[in-house]
């Protein structure tokens, strides 16, 4: 152990740390021991074969924090055959792109022997993660040091001491220079420019660069609709022909928006290699338990949960439990409308009235910072709950936890506007609540996503680097300095939070569009502004994530695409409630709706015969993968002319010898 | 050439003939000789190897028809890499499915090295078939003696002589053997018991197999709402609730059926292979040209059409023509409503009320058979249209046939009923009208579709019987009157009709079932007696078709679908119309449709919401498929950590000299 560890040190310089692993802070020195040799193990003893070392040796000083930090780092060439054991997809010299394999390497674009640049540091973060996580006990029944911590063969040994609490964190590091570059062309400028996404996805891979080119792609195409609703604000325009063009033309918009996404999005994964990446085998997600049986399909012993028992949780507590929540959402609706009449009969009976106009708005803004509060309670519980069902797969999970939390999202921010719409059918309290929710959330989500973080940030960021001044050991003071102040920064949970906020925008802008045609254009401001602040909150607030490659935008296309169903028929029900549409029908009421219902029949079926007709890949991406299949196929083929061959010449020898 | 015909007739015993091929009856001797050798010719020499034989040799009686007849064979070896090379899939000994390799074989249940029963007829005809199939010229520029049919390396000889019409057809042989105890199984019983859909699959493939196990369970899932009915009709119900229970009874069922046939479905075909069967590289239809160009995905020298010209062809010649063709069609139907007015006119002024009785009926029985002609008068048209728009692949030809077909049929066939309940709002009439054209369609069908047929082909296979007694040639007799006998016989040209009647009946029943429960029951009724119709076409009427692997039934899963969300709209709309609900609520009609409207709404997102709950493939499927999936990853992982081993052994060396 310590003569590979000596080893390394000799080569110092070739040693560039990726990944920082942190330890409890009793961890004990037996366990250590054999984590350190663990991962630096030949894969065949059962190891990572990744390089280690402890950010301070043990012999410095002990009043030091720091000394449960290790620093792992990989050779080149155990980075290059992790990137084929991913399924890593790369570009070829012939500008095709195929999924990397070592003996291939040299066809690759970009790739030497002598040069470390073909991966990028986001990819090798992710090929040691992907190795440290696929760390296995082989023979081990327990986490040496902690006999209570069990383990059996095939158990990720990362995830059992991380369960465990024996590791506290896994984070990748960021690299200082490479950031500055990408800040400078992604945010630190005021000039409209487009984001530099090639340059996101290789600093902080493909699932953060789809979620930036989702944003940037979706405020582009909201333009449009916020420029042909201006004029509606303008001019005061209050004719039902007007608004019916407006809510038509957002409805198909809204639909081919998001066809011709898919197309954009494959063409972007494409170029990223990551369309053609083949899912990896899922395991089990960290918190999962149960007793250990096995598996139907691997045939390994691992913890089993029967998919009964989880039914029943789901059906029997949390599906009550989001019927009570959504009952409660209801409740402080109702409060709020208490809240509201009476917030009116005040203006109405004041002497005051430009003082009391204001009070007018107090009832909206303070339901809007309750709804964003109960969004975020009810966050809490969606993922406690759904943490509680075990489910087996992370898949399986988040798909759980984005519907709860969807169901409850639309109920509480959309409910009131619905109950206005269509119960009170109070137009302009309906405007005025639209606007005040839109502009109020957007503001608050501005302030406690990133605003109040990177100030936090900041003052600790100060702290620390005094402290580590004050310090002058002997160590590597960038490198020290650095991660101290990386492992403290908060961690970013995914995409999640920040696909919500635009879901819940896009109802906003689409469900009640022709009662509030503003409402496109306050979103594209903010979404200007959100580009600007989720990117200073990637790269000054959080933890560097580690990258995640991903083909598409997964589960919201499917949830941006049902929200502009619902959109169709609510802006439908409300042309057809308009008194201008009304006046036209004076006599007959059953042939207004009859017209209304026919005509949002006919703007559905268009829909949904428009996402039928429009491919969701591009010609030029379909040719290139049918290229690629009919390689392999031919490939196959070949092997299979020379089997034939050789087979038929034993047949021929067993003929004659019949024949004889 | 003749060498290797006589070795073959040495071993005749071994000669199983699979395929006829007709030449047709000019055809040079050249070219006859030239087709020999290529067939029989080594793989890597650019032949099929395959076995050839004329049905009768050239010295014999000059007087017959047949000497154009080649009967194709194989060895069992040559049949084993065939299945291997055409990706079929088998039940290994542990009672997985697998590909079936060569190397493999051992694995597989049912084989022995002397046993030649592995694979089925059908099996080894397909196999024949996508050997004869891929025979492909490699130097010739042209057909030897014919300069005129160019041929161009890659290019199909079979597709080639047949467009050129040097070749009249190829046909598998009938095992009349196993086609009497399949007969046996299947329809020469008159219990009802399920029908032999493995017997089915192994004699005819899985494309028919599932079309006869999809109406079996059709029939089945119709029963309940046939029973549900009954007491409608017998008791004369007209209660609306009852209605209403009964519609959304049906709405529902429809849903649920269609979602479990889907996991019947996959059950099945998991059970034959074809549900992990490698869809094939799809290679240009036969009909398709073009100028000669660089095809983009293979880099081969093969006929280009533009995609521009096609849509040119699509949009400006078929779109206008399948629009005309719908406006004819509603023009015949305005024809029909004046000749039912007429009648019911001389009904009214007449003396004999019992007589003009009949009548009434006689205007509904012609509409229904002039709709059946233009049905089928329009299915040539828009063969030749889609033939003329020169797809590409035989799919694509696929899809815009049947949806040009499926459109003008759907509304051919239920327009004049959505006029009377829509526009005329008779509901009588609308019974009647369904009744008439349900029941006469159903009898039209199965007289033109089997009887007729059947009674002209019993005639001419006792005109042949007679004259090859007569004939009393040394050939081999039985071959030969089964060869003649079934070359003479109509080709069937897949399932597209029965699939396509199928479907119309399902409109029958689901689009207005409210009105007419009764329908469900004649439905039933004419499904039992089409399995056996259908059987006995499959059997006796048709040639044999080669087998089609499918995993599922393709787009008509979507077509009902389709039609099943339509058939809650007309449901929700004719309950809506009826007298019954409209007394419940006499002041108010808007509150009447808006309910009715609210409810359709629901209805449609409980459809969706079904549709994506139920699980496309059963549980235990799905762990079979993921176990196979995972058995191939580690067979992968275990490759890699191989890999991994040796390339770093490599790297330690070179490390050792960096150091050093």
């Amino acid at each position: 152990m310590r003569a590979t560890l000596s080893a390394l040190d000799t080569s110092e310089t070739l040693f560039k740390p990726l990944v920082v692993l942190e330890l409890a802070r009793d961890v004990k020195e037996e366990t250590r021991k054999w984590l350190e040799k663990k991962i630096n193990e030949k894969k065949k003893n059962g190891g990572a074969q990744l390089l280690v070392r402890p950010l301070i040796e043990k012999c410095e000083e002990q009043t030091l924090e720091s000394q449960n930090l290790y620093l792992i780092g990989a050779s080149t060439i155990r980075l290059l055959l992790g990137a084929e054991s991913v399924g890593l997809v790369k570009e070829c010299n012939d500008n095709t792109m195929r999924v990397f394999t070592y003996e291939t390497r040299h066809n690759f674009k970009g790739f030497s022997d002598d040069n470390d640049d073909f991966l990028t540091m986001a990819e090798c973060q992710f090929i040691v993660k992907h190795e440290l996580e696929n760390l296995r006990a082989r023979d081990e029944k327990m986490i040496p040091g902690y006999p209570q911590a069990k383990l059996y063969p095939g158990k990720s040994i990362l995830r059992r001491l991380l369960t465990y609490g024996l590791m506290t964190q896994v984070f990748p590091l960021h690299d200082n220079e490479a950031l500055k570059k990408l800040e400078s062309l992604w945010y630190n400028r005021f000039k409209l420019k487009y984001q530099p996404l090639d340059g996101i996805r290789t600093y902080f891979g493909e699932t953060i660069a789809l979620y930036f080119g989702f944003l940037e792609y979706f405020t582009f195409a909201l333009i449009p609709m916020a420029l042909i609703g201006l004029p509606y604000y303008v001019f005061d325009w209050e004719d039902y022909d007007k608004y019916v063009i407006f809510a038509s033309f957002n409805l198909i918009w809204s639909t081919v928006i998001l066809e011709v996404w898919k197309r954009g999005c494959a063409l972007m994964t494409y170029r990223w290699g990551t369309l053609l990446m083949k899912r990896q085998f899922e395991e089990p997600r960290p918190g999962f338990h149960g007793a250990l049986g096995i598996n139907p399909v691997t045939g390994r012993e691992e913890p089993l949960y029967s998919s009964f028992r989880r039914q029943l949780r789901i059906y029997l507590v949390s599906l009550p439990f989001v019927c009570l929540c959504l009952y409660f959402s209801l409740y402080v609706m109702m409060i709020y409308f208490d809240l509201e009449t009476w917030a009116q009969d005040v203006h109405r009976e004041s002497t005051f009235p430009e003082l009391t106009n204001i009070l007018l708005f107090v009832p909206s803004i303070i339901y809007a910072i309750v709804i964003e509060i109960m969004n975020r309670l009810y966050r809490f519980a969606a993922e406690f709950l759904t943490s509680w069902e075990n489910h087996r797969l992370e898949s399986a999970y988040q798909n759980h936890l984005v519907l709860k939390v969807l169901v409850f999202n639309f109920l509480n921010c959309f409910a009131s506007l619905f109950y206005i719409a269509f119960v009170m059918r109070d137009m302009k309290l309906l405007r005025q609540s639209l606007a005040t929710l839109l502009i109020t959330s957007q503001i608050l989500n501005q302030i406690v996503e990133t605003l109040l973080p990177y100030w936090l940030q900041r003052k600790y960021g100060l702290r620390v680097k005094k402290k580590v001044q004050a310090l002058k050991a002997d160590v590597d003071v960038t490198l020290y300095e650095q991660i101290v102040l990386e492992k403290e920064k908060a961690t970013y949970l995914g995409t999640f939070d920040d696909y919500l906020e635009l879901f819940l925008q896009f109802g906003y802008v689409s469900l009640f569009s022709c009662v509030y045609p503003l409402a496109a254009a306050f979103a594209v401001l903010n979404n200007l502004l959100e580009i600007n602040s989720d990117a200073l909150k990637m790269c000054k607030v959080f933890k560097r994530p580690f990258a995640e490659p991903s083909a598409s935008i997964g589960v919201w296309q499917l949830a941006f695409e049902t929200m502009s169903v619902i959109s169709v028929v609510t802006n439908c029900a409300l042309i057809g409630m308009s008194p201008q549409l009304n006046a036209v029908f004076p006599d007959s009421k059953t042939d207004l709706i009859l017209i209304v219902v026919a005509v949002e029949h006919a703007l559905l079926a268009l829909k949904f015969v428009l996402a039928f007709v429009i491919p969701d890949k591009p010609q030029e991406i379909q040719v290139k993968l049918a290229k690629l299949e009919f390689e392999s196929v031919e490939a196959l083929k070949q092997q299979h002319i020379k089997l034939v061959a050789e087979s038929l010449k034993e047949e021929g020898k067993e003929d004659e010898k019949n024949t004889t």
